[in-house]
């Protein structure tokens, strides 16, 4: 019965089976550490846009430039 | 002046005016239980795409498809 | 399947049946307005101390004195 | 270390140069207000249909036009 | 750079140890299958009352007790 | 109407001053950069335990120590 967010930004190619590995993985996760049960486990994946995506200060691609 | 955020996912055809019923719904909602100030609650409604929600473990179209 | 998390501040006295009145209302109003089925549909309750809450600039308490 | 969501309105016409000063804005409030670390400081915005937002039991286009 | 956020109930005991095998669990999953850097990846776990959570259109406990 | 949604760990000594004024800086934010109307805009700040808190697959706190 968890309900686990995960939010990524929107690049790169993100294929819907990647997306199904993130949805099983996540719902493992939490039946094997707590025993949580799978069947009411709902996970909801949210991607941004990059320039909706702060770090540092700064939108994430001008902070990636810079830890470079 | 609560919140109130409703996750559903992107599929059939939501109109605005389903959407429309949905905050009034869930405003009055507030009023009825809790007297809360319908004039200050907030109704922020994210449409999630499918391949986007897990439940089960599986992709919500999978799910679906074996609980049939 | 929806998931609708509902945000309000913790102060006077809302009680277990309240919160059951809104998950129960909750859950009825997509049913009734989109088809979802209440089995899979999650509600969760945020209750968040006044001092942490703020509107019109102003943490909740006072911005309701300035109202009346 | 802070993590910070606005969440607005997709309309008019919000630019890049505006989403970063939103990033900027956010994570100088939090480092100024209580000394934390701006480049472990997360902003993510979220923009969100009209038709998607409520106030006063109402889409919010329609309670702007009451409002006036 | 994600961002995790984990709801469960607050009940049984959950103890520091299982919370810190969710946060490494949830950190590698995103490095392993989008090969996102765990040291910008941000996990937030929260804990809700179980009569804040509701499944079925009931409280959690009820919706448990009609299941069995 | 903006929502904003800041999360801090619950640690040192938030005072209910340093709160109002993440409030008053965040509305003032969304007013200075797009205009938006203090009067609907809604600021919510969440306490997380710290060991509900991760960065870097670690704990806060470990993850701070590993930093220094």
């Amino acid at each position: 019965m968890p309900y686990v967010n995960i939010k990524i930004t929107r690049e790169g190619n993100v294929t819907a089976d990647q997306k199904a590995q993130l949805i099983k993985g996540a719902t493992e996760l939490l039946r094997d550490v707590l025993g949580k049960n799978p069947n009411t486990t709902v996970v909801v994946i949210d991607e941004v846009e990059t320039e909706n995506w702060g770090m540092g200060g700064l939108p994430i691609e001008e902070f990636r430039k810079l830890r470079k």
